[in-house]
C-alpha cells in the first residue's frame, strides 16, 4: 500500500466499465485499487485474462487475480472507497451493505441513481448535489452515483447554456456505442451494416435523470427540473463515443456569440485540483462536421483527463430553437472515470476525509 | 422496342440512383429504357463494367453500353420520357432542354424542386401538386421531381398523422446510409467505426422540400406549410435504408388507437394501378426495435414495389409529443424508385398520355 | 400435409442454420417441414419471433411454433426424414437415436461427420461416398454429414481440377463471416475494425474433412486422400459467404486453358433433378477482384439454388503452383443447403425411397 | 532550427503516409522537419486542415502550411535529408533530383526499389544492404527506401527463423487495412460487409521485394533470394495493421522451442541507440487468437516506435509446415516509421555524417 493513498476496491474489474476503473485507477495519486473484485464469470482469473480494452493493461494489476470481495471481506481488509461496475440488480444491495459497513461507494451502477439521498453527481454541472449525501446515515460511507452514459454528456453540453435559454423542451437523439452495452453485449450479426433504433430503458433514464441532475437543491433535497426531455436512442456500428443530435427550445433568446462564450468560458471545476477533471470540460469545436466518435472520444486535457469532456459542435441558433452535436465517451466520462471524478470532488470537498473515511 | 411500352432514357445511368432506376425498368411494363445515358466517367462502358449495386444486373441491360445522350438526340429518336439520375448542378439545364424537346422528365436531381412550376411529387402525400405542372410551357415535356431521400422518408411518415396532430414543430435526427452520397462516396476510413454528423445542403433540403410537399395547392400554386422542421443529418455505416428518429409536437391530441389506425389504413393509391406503388405504402411494426436498416429496408409489396414502402416503427404518445422512427430505402423510394412511381402517376392521371407524350 | 411429399422434421430450427432450413424447406417440391424442433432457448416460440435472416421468413411457416420434438415423438407423428442443425456435441446421440427409429438424418452437425460409416457428402465432389451408409444398421434410418462450411467451398472448388493437378500440397486461409459463428456468435466489439485469426477446431476440421471427401471409396469404405492441407482460419466482418485463397502446389502441369475449361465444364449432376442444385456449380469469373462476400454470396442458379454455387476468381497459374480464391455461402452451400442437396442425392440414388423410407 | 537537429522535409506531406511522417518526426531528437512539401491537392493549406490521422496532430506543425517544394528550392533553403511519401510513379524523378542536388532521400515509394544502387532497406533484417548505395553518385544525395507495407511485415517475422529453416517456398495471405490505400482510398460502399481479394501490383511486390530483402550482398550488389513467394493480397474492413498469414516450408527441421527462441530473443539493433527502433522488434504471442490488428497494430517498446513492431504468433510447426500469423501497422512500420528508421540507421553507420550529408 502506497504512502497516502486510499484503499480502494473495483467491483465488477472484470467487465468493460470494470476494467475502464482499473485504467483510470492504477496510477492514481489519491486511490489505490488493492482489491479486483470479480462477477460470477471471473473470479479466480487474471485481469490480463480478461482484458477488453484496446488501451494498454496497466502493468501493475495486469497478473492481479480477481476474488469474490464480499462487503465483508472488503471492510475487514481496510478498504475505504469502492468503485462499483456492477451490473444494474445485484448493485444496489451490496453497495448498500458496503454502505452500512463504512465503505464509501461510487457507483455507475443504475440502481440508486434515483434515490433521493443519493447524489446524482456530475461535478461540473451540480456539485452541490453532494449535500443530499447528508441523508445517508451518519455511521456509513456513502453513495455517490455516476448518470447514465447518455445523459451525462447531454447534461453536460446543456449546462454552459441551460438558465440562459430557459428551456421549453429538450430533443435528443442518440448513436450511441456498442461499448455501452458492454462485453459480449451486442452480436456482431445484430450492428454489422445496422442501426438499432431502441436500447432497453435508456429513454427514460435520459429524461429522469436529466430531470434530477439539472434539478434544484433545497436544503438536503432535490427538486426535479420540469423541462421535457424527448430522446430517442440508437445504438451505431462504433466502438466507443455516444454521439447526440440536440435541439433545445428556448424562452429566451442570447446572441450567438453569447451562446459559444458560455460553452468556452466553462470550467466550474478549474479551482479545484482534480487529477481527473478536465480542462474544458466542454470543448467546443468549429469544423463544419465534428464532433466525429472516432476523432473525439478521447477529448480531455490533460492527459490524465483524456475521454473525460464533452465535445459540442455544430451549432445551429435559429431562435427559438439551438441545435447541436454532442459526444462524450460511454466508458470513460459516462462511466467510470465520472465515478472516479465524483470521488475526487467529495474528497476535494470534505465530504470524505483524507484517509477516505466519511466526514462526521 | 416493345409494343406499347414508351421509349424511355435513363441520365446518369452509371451511377448509383442510375442503376436503380436501371433495375427497376428493365423490365417495367410500362416504359421501355432504350437508351442508357452517361456521365463523364462511364461513356462507352457497358452497365456490366460499372455495375455497383449487390442486386442482379438486369439481364437485358446488362451488355448495353452508356452513351453521351443528348437532348437532341434523345428527341431524334423518339424517347419520350426521360428518368434523371443527373448530378445536381448539372442536371437542371439539360432537364429543362429535354423538357423544350418535349421530353417528359422524372428526375431525383434537386435542381428543379423548388421551382414553383414544378411538382415536387410523393405520389401518396401530394398527388394535387401535379397540377403545378399546368405552369410549364404547353408544347413541351414536364418535368416532375422526387424530393430528397430523407425526406421522403418523412413526409410518408407523417401524412397519414398530419392533419390529425396539426403540428406546431417536427424534429428529425436522421441515420442515413452510405449509398445516399453515391459512388465512390464516403471514404472508407472516413465512416469505419465513426459517425459523421453533417452531409452538406441536407438539412436545409428536407425543411425546405417537406414545406412544399405538405403545402397547399391553390390553383397551380403550392402555398408552403409553415410548421417549423428541426432536422440533424448524420451519416452512419449502414449500406442502405436512411432511418429517422422524428418527434412531433402536436396542438392536438388523438387517441393512440386512432394514429396507429391512421397508420395501418393508409392507402390513397389503392384505387390506381400502378405497377411500383407499394400497398401498403407505411408498413406499421410493433416489435420493441424496429424499423432497422438491415433488415426493413426492403419494405414494399408486391414483389415489384421492393423497397418502396416506408417502415414506421416504436411509436411512443405522449401528448403533445408523438415520438417514432421511420426507415425508407433513399436510393429506391428516396430515389430512382421515387422517380418511377411518379411516372407512373402522370399516365394514370392523364398528364401524360398512353404514348408518353404530355396531355394537351 | 401435402400429398407426396415427404414428412420431415427440421431440429435446431431456431438457430442461424435451422433457419436456413426453415427457408430452403418451406416450400420444397419433396419435403415437407412439419416439425420445428426446438434447443433450450427457443421452445415454444413461433419462428417469427426468433428470426435473424434478413431473407424473408416463409409465411407458411412464421407462426409455426417450435417444440422440443424427441425422436420418439418424431417418429410416433410420421416423420420421415430429419434435418439437423443441432449444435455439435449435443446432436451425436439424438442423431443416432433418429436412425435407429427409422428417421433419416441429414445433418450439419460435425459429430458424425468422421465416423466411417457415415458419409460426409458434398453430391458433385464425392457422391460414391453415399455407399458408406451401406454399413449403418439395415433396419433404421441412414445419417448423412454435409462438410464443415470451410471445407465444403474448397473442395467444390479444388474437385475439377484435383486429379489433372495431382496436388503435392494445398495451402487455403480463410476469410470467415460472421454467420459462421451462428447467433450472437461473434460480439461486436471482438470483430469491428479488426480480424481474429482463430476458430476453434476449425483448420483441423478442414484438413480431416477434406481428406475423407477426397478420399477413394472402396467398397464400402473410404481411404482418405493423403495430400497435406494446411490451413489458416480467420474470422473478418463480412455477414456471410467465406472467402478463401488456395494454392494448390501441383505435381503435374496443365496448361492454363485446360484448367479454366475443366472449372468451366464441371457440372456432374446436370444428369440429375436435383431441386437444390446449382448448375454449374462452380462460377467462373473472369475479373480481376472477384470473388467477393457481399456480391457473390448468393450465386446458384436455378433460383432455388441461390447461394449453392462456388465461386472462383483470380486464376494465377504459374506451375507448379495456381492460386485462386473461392468463396460459398456458409450457411447455406456450407450448411443447410448442403444437407438438402445431400437428402435429395439420396432420394435421385435410390438411397431412399420416395416415401422418405431407406430402401431396402 | 533546434541546434544539432539535421534539417529535414517531408514530401507529400498531407497524404496518409505524409502525416504519419510528420506525426514521427516532429518531436524526432536527430531530425527536424521544416518543410512540409504538398501534393497537388494540399498546397497551401495547413497540416491541421488536411489531417486524417485519429492520432493527435503534433502542435508544433499543426499549422505549418504545405508548400510546392521543388528539390531545387529545398536545397536552397538547406534541408539535408527528405522523407518522401510522394506517390509512386511520380516519386522517381523528383527523389533523383533531390540526391543530385545533395540531398538524402529515404522513401516510402515503390520506384526506386527494385533499383540494384538502391537499399531496399529493413534495418533488423538487412542492414548490411546500405552497402548498395556505394554505387550511388558520390557526389549526391543517396536514395534508400522502405519495403511495401506486407513485405516488410513478412520479412521481419521470417529473418529470425529464416536460415534455421531454410524454406523451400513461402505462403502468405494478407488481411490488408483499409489505410493502405491511402485517403480517400476505399470507398465504404466497396468494402463494408465485404472483403476484396485484388490489391493492385501487391502480390508481384511482396514476391521481388522479398527475394531483395533477403538475397545476399556480395561486394555492392545483392543476389536476389531464389525462394518462391506464393502470395496473395486481400483487403479487408480494419483501418490500420495488416494481418498476414504465412506458411513455410521447410527443409530443416529444427524443434519448436528453438524456432520460439529465435523469435524470442531476435533483436540485432540492440547495439545501436535508434530513437524510433523497436525492442523487440518481433513480438511473440503465445494467446490461441492473437494477433490482432485492432490489439496489435501499435506494438513496439519504447514508446516512440510504437507501431514499429511486428507481431507473431498461432505458431503451429508440423514439419516440414511452419504455420503463424504476423501482423504490423502498415503505415508506421511498413510506411513512414520504416523509413525514418532507415534515416537512423544510415547516421549510426555513418553512411551520412551527423550533419545529415554524405559521408565522403
Amino acid at each position: 500500500m502506497t504512502e497516502g493513498r486510499i484503499p480502494a476496491a473495483i467491483l465488477g474489474a472484470g467487465g468493460y466499465i470494470g476494467q475502464h476503473f482499473a485504467r483510470l485507477l492504477a496510477d492514481h495519486p489519491t486511490f489505490e485499487p488493492l482489491v479486483l473484485g470479480a462477477g460470477e464469470r471471473s473470479g479466480g482469473r487474471a485481469l490480463e485474462d480478461l482484458w477488453q480494452l484496446t488501451e494498454a493493461i496497466p502493468p501493475d494489476l495486469a497478473r492481479v487475480r480477481l476474488s469474490p470481495a464480499s462487503p465483508r471481506s472488503l471492510a475487514a481488509s481496510g478498504i475505504r472507497v469502492a468503485f462499483s461496475a456492477l451490473p444494474s440488480g445485484t448493485a444496489g444491495p451490496i453497495e448498500s451493505e458496503l454502505a452500512r459497513r463504512g465503505i464509501s461507494v461510487f457507483t455507475n451502477a443504475a440502481d440508486h441513481r434515483m434515490d433521493p439521498r443519493v447524489p446524482l453527481l456530475v461535478p461540473e454541472v451540480n456539485r452541490e448535489q453532494l449535500l443530499l449525501a447528508r441523508r445517508q446515515p451518519r455511521r456509513g460511507g456513502i453513495v455517490v452515483a455516476n448518470a447514465n452514459c447518455s445523459t451525462t454528456g447531454l447534461v453536460l453540453a446543456l449546462r454552459p447554456v441551460w438558465s440562459r435559454l430557459a428551456p421549453r423542451a429538450v430533443h435528443a437523439s442518440t448513436y450511441q456505442a456498442l461499448s455501452g452495452a458492454g462485453y459480449p453485449g451486442v452480436p456482431s450479426l445484430t450492428i454489422t451494416d445496422n442501426v438499432v433504433p431502441f436500447i432497453r430503458e435508456e429513454e427514460e433514464k435520459v429524461a429522469r435523470e436529466s430531470a434530477k441532475i439539472l434539478g434544484t437543491v433545497r436544503g438536503s433535497r432535490v427538486r426535479p427540473d420540469e423541462t421535457p426531455f424527448l430522446v430517442h436512442c440508437a445504438r451505431v456500428a462504433t466502438r466507443e463515443g455516444h454521439l447526440e443530435a440536440v435541439t433545445v427550445e428556448a424562452t429566451r433568446r442570447p446572441d450567438r456569440a453569447e451562446l459559444l462564450r458560455r460553452w468556452s468560458t466553462f470550467d466550474p471545476l478549474s479551482a479545484f485540483a482534480l487529477p481527473t477533471a478536465p480542462h474544458p470540460p466542454v470543448e467546443l469545436r468549429r469544423e463544419v462536421d465534428r464532433p466525429q466518435p472516432l476523432r473525439d472520444r478521447w477529448a480531455g486535457h490533460p492527459t490524465r483527463a483524456r475521454g473525460m469532456a464533452a465535445v459540442v459542435g455544430r451549432v445551429r441558433w435559429d431562435p427559438p430553437f439551438l441545435r447541436f452535436y454532442t459526444l462524450s465517451h460511454n466508458a470513460v466520462r459516462g462511466g467510470a472515470g465520472g465515478s472516479v471524478l465524483n470521488a475526487e470532488l467529495a474528497l476535494a470537498l470534505g465530504v470524505l476525509r483524507p484517509d477516505g473515511r466519511r466526514a462526521p
